[in-house]
């Protein structure tokens, strides 16, 4: 095998360990050379080749099941199925997808884009196949992150009774950053696990108890490396019900065929924990993976300030002003821009791993006890702290600050990642407040009165480059331009407002930075008006509860919405503004062409 | 002491033991009483008595903090901490909150209703009072069902490093049906677990090494009991950094006073497994825990059917009609009506625990493998599906069916448990689909319809009897009545619309059954009235998006809305109506006299 470019699934079962470690490094090239300039996962898909490999190699996909959790780790899967040849387009628009997407193909076999759900995406998978008597094999592959997460032990809890359910535990030793708590205190000890050989015996009773046949387990036995493999009696994953396997070298494409061929045949539920080195094979990832984790698209790498770094340098004049400031992430202190307090204030900065529910009722604990947290989440995954808001935070109104962070269209990663229901979350909520600002003047200002509110304060901005030049707006409130005789406005929210005012000519223009509650002197500005104009970066929200208070108001105008009322596929950020007509052009004509 | 009405926390430390067995029996008497009266936990609170005593008698509220989780069991503590006089209005509009609740009490440490916070709060509440410098201890009360939810992993990945902070874990064997899933499994082997003797030889150890000293060591080993409180190497719970101590008697204050105080004086976080008979001491609660877990206060009781009932007919149907239909429960079989499909159709039917989020992936995976997957919830508790919902099931457009029971009002239980935010979760989604019937017919024509669509498809409706009479409506989409010549017209969904009809005497009407996206055409005749009145029973939603899309088709008329902008406090439904200005005769005399 020569030309890997024509490699079927059925003829990588058919290579020699050889040519599957010469593929593993056709993959990893493949993947560098496309990651480096489309951006996207790199250390983590780097990490996964050999096990991708060898999960081909023992499963058949589309019938048998492989649900990747998160999927930072299925571009060699994207490949091997059939995708080689678009592989190119990965995260571009209109190209293949960075997640796994069962829209995309037969062999994804579920959505991921969130960490956590893999295992009870695949009991379900599981329990579904079963009803219809297939009896194919259902693979969840987690990373050790995941661990962190609560929706996993949920789905851990709720595991098949029999055979062919298989998790695959990639244990690269960090989650994004580092592995955090107890779970990852585990993982290490686990990790490092020296009783080789009393799991050799194990392994045989357990095959022989199974009923798996001599001859397997001769084979088995006859692997020097096998003995690797321990078989630890009573530790976590048996507490659940697993059968327990490893670790094992999840860069040994043997040893991994080996172990997937029995958890294959056993009649109960396996755990098979592989280590993988994150970066494999690519040194500058390899000595920092945390960097290469997620790689930028060379032409979109911000060149000046981002949201998140004028998050990070408020927090830490906030952090110095008053030792009660306290931040909080959920696995993603560096793009979140937590790092500068991390280091300065470490006792004060928690990272609780992937975890956003905890997250939002720790910090609430905080609050109670005094403390004015702050909780640094991206929209997205703000939505997995849903219940911990209303119940845990707004109802006893405790002061608890949520920096949402990617609000808006977040560009490559597809329609898992962008941000666009954090309002239709937080706006219909009492005791609640929130800020949406765009430039850093605004996100200063906003962040800063944020931890002196009462009750719950969400402040929001968009990803990447700060909107605005050096003059913009320090406004928490909101900023009103009448021009034009009171015939249109144009209203909005965020970075849209710096977008499209250039463009727009014959418009009063209205700019929301505090959204929820907004000032009822804006509304009794835009009541005036003929015609209003209200365009929103995500669900349509801000603009249906500001048409309520016109109406109630007076208004007798006309009122026009923009908003996002589909999933945002991927492609660059100012695609999607286009997309949906968002973009400052597009507005511009909107607002000065209608009626 | 004779008169425990008297009773304070100082005071009650200096009781004896057999004046404490008398205090727990005082208290289950009172407790059995009010709660036969008004409705409430019966059976989990007089499981939990004497450990509640117990409780009291070694830490000092409020500068030790307990942290009940979900509550069901804080009754006990509510009386002892300064509002047994009070007791008799519990649950009542105005009286004590049937769960812990701060702004009611110093003493309740942390807001309590959806299982699973406790350690998370705990945690928080924690590292707030030491950066505070106060050193006083933290105690989590967790019931056995918690562990099947995730937030409590996320917590326990989380734990505090030092002393102080404990874990009692209230297991009655059973959360509020019975225990489910893998964890349940392990506690049941752990409570038989038998080396008592082995145990007492590593506590001592372990007071040795934690500095203890020797005379508290040598009144531990003098208690023969104590030996039964296993010490037990390696299990779950010492995983994630626990010293485990357990189990032990949950109704021998003694046995527990020593445990706690033993916890209380060790630097590391501890959890102390303690087992109690749900429903102790009131033999009808002992034999049938499940019937006695929530009590109906008596003249709220419902006298014929409710709307759990027919979800319950109506699957049973479905379920014979299609073999493809399957349902889901998170620990709330009996409640939503689940009970009759579970026993005809157990390979079709999934209690899952106490883990929403799961059951909503869960789901997504049987539709993905080709099954009609319904997942019976509260409206409350669905709160912590919302990434799951927008995630798994509605980007990959998963045909998933919600049943969201106790939509809107539910009465006595509080803030915590109205229904008042789930038409703001689903009505901003993409392919999203959302039914809000009331009578017996529509419930079961919608849920016919749901199992039929495409894509995420919610019913929600209400708690308790259906409204309409016999002759109710079966429309799924919408019904209008025109008799006033277009002048006014009353809009709503649900029960409000059999509610306030009878007393609309100047008003067309306008019901909405499919709620989103609802009908142009109902929007087409809403729009050429001069004036339409809009009202619903949960957060402002449709309202909104119904004016919006009015607007859209050029109405010029006036729009009045009404709705639920506030926490819910507890009380009646009809009063609760009432508060809102939402009961039948408030809005006929809204609609019929306004302007």
């Amino acid at each position: 095998m020569t030309n890997f470019n024509e490699l079927t699934l059925p003829l990588l079962k058919t290579l020699t360990l050889k040519e599957k470690y010469a593929l593993a490094a056709h993959l990893r090239r493949r993947i560098k050379t496309i990651v480096q300039k489309n951006g996207g996962h790199l250390a983590s898909n780097l990490g996964a080749v050999e096990l991708t490999i060898a999960l081909h190699s023992v499963f058949s996909c589309p019938s048998d099941k492989i649900v990747f959790d998160v999927g930072h780790q299925a571009y060699t899967h994207k490949i091997l199925t059939g995708r080689g040849d678009r592989f190119h387009t990965i995260r571009a628009e209109n190209g293949l997808s960075g997640f796994p997407k069962p829209s995309e193909s037969t062999s994804d076999a579920f959505i991921a884009g969130h960490a956590g759900i893999a295992v009870s995406a695949a009991a379900g998978l599981y329990s579904g196949m079963r009803m219809n008597g297939d009896t194919g094999s259902v693979v969840a592959v987690i990373g050790d992150g995941s661990l962190t997460n609560g929706e996993i032990h949920e789905g851990f809890n709720n595991l098949p009774k029999s055979g062919g359910f298989i998790v695959v535990l990639n244990d690269n030793g960090m989650s994004i950053s580092h592995g955090v708590g107890a779970v990852a205190d585990y993982l290490l000890k686990l990790r490092e696990h020296k009783e080789y050989y009393r799991a050799k015996k194990n392994v045989k009773r357990v095959l022989a108890e199974t009923g798996i046949g001599r001859e397997v387990s001769q084979a088995i036995s006859g692997t020097k490396r096998f003995v690797k493999n321990v078989f630890v009696p009573s530790n976590l994953f048996e507490n659940y019900g697993f059968k327990y396997f490893g670790p094992c070298d999840g860069h040994d494409i043997a040893e991994m065929e080996k172990l997937f061929g029995i958890a294959k045949e056993l009649d109960e539920p396996c755990l098979i924990h592989v280590r993988t080195k994150k970066g494999k094979g690519f040194r500058p990832a390899e000595r920092d993976p945390e960097h290469y984790h997620g790689v930028e698209k060379r032409t979109t790498t911000p060149k000046s300030a981002t949201c998140s770094d004028v998050f990070g340098e408020t927090m830490l004049r906030l952090g110095e002003q008053d030792e009660r400031v306290c931040l909080l992430t959920a696995a993603m202190a560096i793009p979140t821009g937590c790092a500068a307090f991390a280091e300065k204030y470490p006792t004060r900065f928690f990272d609780v791993g992937i975890a956003e529910g905890h997250a939002a009722t720790f910090a609430a604990g905080l609050a109670r006890s005094g403390q004015k947290p702050v909780f640094a989440v991206y929209s997205t995954f703000f939505q997995r702290a849903f219940d911990q808001l209303v119940h845990d935070c707004a109802i006893e109104n405790e002061s608890v600050v949520f920096a949402l962070d990617r609000a808006g269209f977040i560009g490559d990663d597809g329609e898992t990642h962008q941000g666009m229901f954090d309002l239709t979350m937080l706006a219909s909520l009492p005791n609640t407040t929130v800020y949406s600002p765009s430039t850093r003047d605004e996100i200063a200002a906003c962040l800063e009165q944020a931890v002196q509110n009462n009750g719950v304060t969400a402040v929001r901005y968009h990803k990447g480059e700060l909107s605005g030049t050096n003059d913009a707006s320090s406004e928490t409130n909101f900023t009103y331009q009448n021009n034009e005789n009171n015939k249109k406005l144009f209203v909005t929210y965020g970075r849209l407002f710096e977008a499209a005012t250039p463009h727009i000519k014959r418009a009063d223009t209205l700019k929301l930075v505090r959204v929820v509650p907004f000032d009822q002197l804006a509304v009794k500005a835009a009541a005036v008006y003929d015609e209003v104009f209200f365009a929103e970066e995500g669900a349509c929200c801000i603009a249906e509860k500001f048409l309520l208070s016109l109406m109630q108001s007076g208004f007798k105008g006309r009122f026009f919405t923009r908003s996002v009322d589909k999933f945002v596929p991927q492609g660059e950020v100012s695609r999607q503004m286009e997309m949906f007509g968002l973009d400052g052009v597009s507005l511009g004509d909107w607002v000065d062409n209608a009626s």
